[in-house]
C-alpha cells in the first residue's frame, strides 16, 4: 500500500494497531495539535530539543490539510487513534478528531523513529518491535526538556535491544537521519536515564532485551505528550503512540 | 612542536613515551615492516580487515622513506620505539632499528586511533587515557580476524571508558574517520569479545571504567602485530604499541 492508501484505510477505521510495518521508505511523523496561541512557545520548544522534537511540518491555522507532507491528507482522520488530553490529564483515545477540530488548530507533524527502522533492518540489523509487528517500549526518563513557555516535561525514549555490533552501526546510521529523531540520546543502564525497570514501559510495547544485547535509547515523539501535559492546555491532541501518521516523504530525502 | 620536529626528537631518542599528547590534528600510524616477499599476503590482509589495518602508506621495497606521509622522515628511527619479532616470538624492544634494516623491507603505515582523540577532546568526550598521558588499555579478543596468506590471528582492540552520551557521540564521530580504524567494533561486556578481565591488558597501560561508564573498543594498529606473530615470519618489526609515528598528514584529511 502506498501512504495515501495506508492514511484512507485509517480514515476509514480499518486500521487500529502499530504503523510500524506499514510503506518501508516513507517518512512516519508524531502528531501535535494545539490552539494557535500556544504555537509559537510550542515551535520554540521544539527547536529547544531538537533530537525529540524535530519538525517534519506545521500546518496553517485551521487547515486539517498539511500538502508538503502528504496529498489529500485529512490530520483529522488519517492517523490510527489519538490521544485527548485536556487541562493536563488524559481525555481518552479516539479513531478521529473531526468532532474535537478547532478553527485554531495547529498540527505540527514530527519524525518518528519507524521512519528508519527499515534502513536498519536492510542493513540486516534484526529489530525486535518490528518483528513483533508492535511499538518499541516507549519510557519516561528523568532527563528534564528544555522548557519553552509553558512547555516542559521530561524526554521521552523508545527502547530497541541491539547486539554491540548491530547497536554501534544503528548509531551511525541514525545519525545521518536528524529529522527522525537522529541517533540515540542513551545505551546500556537504563537507571541512568532515570528507567528503573525495564519491563515497565510508559507508553508502547513491551520489548524484551537479551543478556547479550544492549538497551539503546532514542528520543521519542511521544515527548511533546509530556510538553503539553505539562502546559497543562485547555484541549491538545496527539497521535496514539505508535499509531502515526504515514507521509509521502521518501525516508531518502531526510538523509544529511 | 611539529610533526617534523617529534619524528627528529624521537631520531635522537629524546622520546621514550606514549606519543598520545604528541601533535594533535596530525595523524598518528602504526607500523608494520617485513621483507618484500610477505608484503602482497600482508597487503591484502590489510584490505580484508580494515577496520584493523586501514593503510595510510606504504614505503618502496628497501626505502625507508616515506614521502607521501611525513618529509624527511625516516622510518628506522623516527618512531620512539619498536617490537622486533621472530619466527613468530617476541625478540625485543629496541630504540631504532638500523642495524636491523634490509634492503627487502616494506613498511606499512596503518592509521592509530590516536589521531581522532584530539577530535573528540574538541567535542568535551574526556579521555581518561590521554588525561593519563598513557596509551589505552589494549586487548587481544576472541575475533578471528580474516586471514591472507600465512597472515591470521585475532582483533586487537583499544579501549576508551566513555558515558553513554560521550559513547554515542564517539561513535557518530570516528565513523567519519576510517582511515583511522572508524568506529567502533564493540560496548559493553568485554566477556563477549573474550576479554575476561578488564583489568588485565595485553598491551598499552590500564585504563579504569567507572560505573556510570561503558567500555568502548576500537578496531587497534595492534593487530598487525598479531598477524605477524601467526605469520611466523623469520624477523618482522612494527612499532611499540603507543609509541606511533607522527606524520605531515592533517586528520581532516581524512574526514569522509
Amino acid at each position: 500500500m502506498s501512504p495515501k492508501e495506508v492514511r484512507l484505510k485509517a480514515r476509514k477505521g480499518e486500521i487500529n494497531a502499530s504503523t510500524v510495518n506499514y510503506c518501508d521508505g516513507f517518512v512516519q511523523c508524531n502528531l501535535a495539535i494545539l490552539p494557535r496561541a500556544y504555537a509559537d512557545d510550542f515551535a520554540r520548544f521544539c527547536e529547544l530539543n531538537p533530537k525529540a522534537c524535530p519538525v517534519v511540518g506545521v500546518s496553517a491555522p485551521g487547515h486539517w490539510d498539511l500538502p508538503a507532507i502528504g496529498e489529500d491528507l485529512d490530520l483529522r482522520t488519517d492517523v490510527p487513534s489519538y490521544y485527548v488530553y485536556r487541562h493536563g490529564e488524559f481525555a481518552g483515545q479516539v479513531q478521529t478528531i473531526t468532532d474535537l477540530w478547532q478553527d485554531d488548530f495547529v498540527a505540527f507533524a514530527i519524525g518518528c523513529s519507524f521512519s528508519f527502522d527499515h534502513v536498519l533492518r536492510e542493513e540486516n540489523i534484526p529489530l525486535r518491535h518490528v518483528e513483533q509487528n508492535s511499538t518499541a517500549g516507549v519510557y519516561v526518563t528523568n532527563i528534564p526538556n528544555v522548557p519553552a513557555g509553558p512547555f516542559g516535561g521530561n524526554l521521552v525514549v523508545s527502547m530497541r535491544p541491539l547486539k554491540a555490533a548491530d547497536a554501534i552501526r544503528a548509531i551511525e546510521i541514525t545519525s545521518r537521519y536528524p529529522r527522525v529523531h537522529g541517533s540515540p540520546v542513551h545505551i546500556g543502564d537504563p537507571s541512568l536515564i532515570g528507567i528503573r525497570d525495564i519491563g515497565a514501559i510508559d507508553y508502547g510495547d513491551r520489548v524484551p532485551v537479551r543478556d547479550d544485547e544492549l538497551p539503546v535509547f532514542w528520543a521519542c515523539g511521544v515527548t511533546p505528550h509530556r510538553a503539553m501535559l505539562s502546559a497543562r492546555l485547555p484541549l491538545a491532541i496527539a497521535h496514539t503512540p505508535g499509531h502515526m501518521l504515514v507521509t509521502d516523504l521518501p525516508v531518502a530525502s531526510m538523509l544529511v
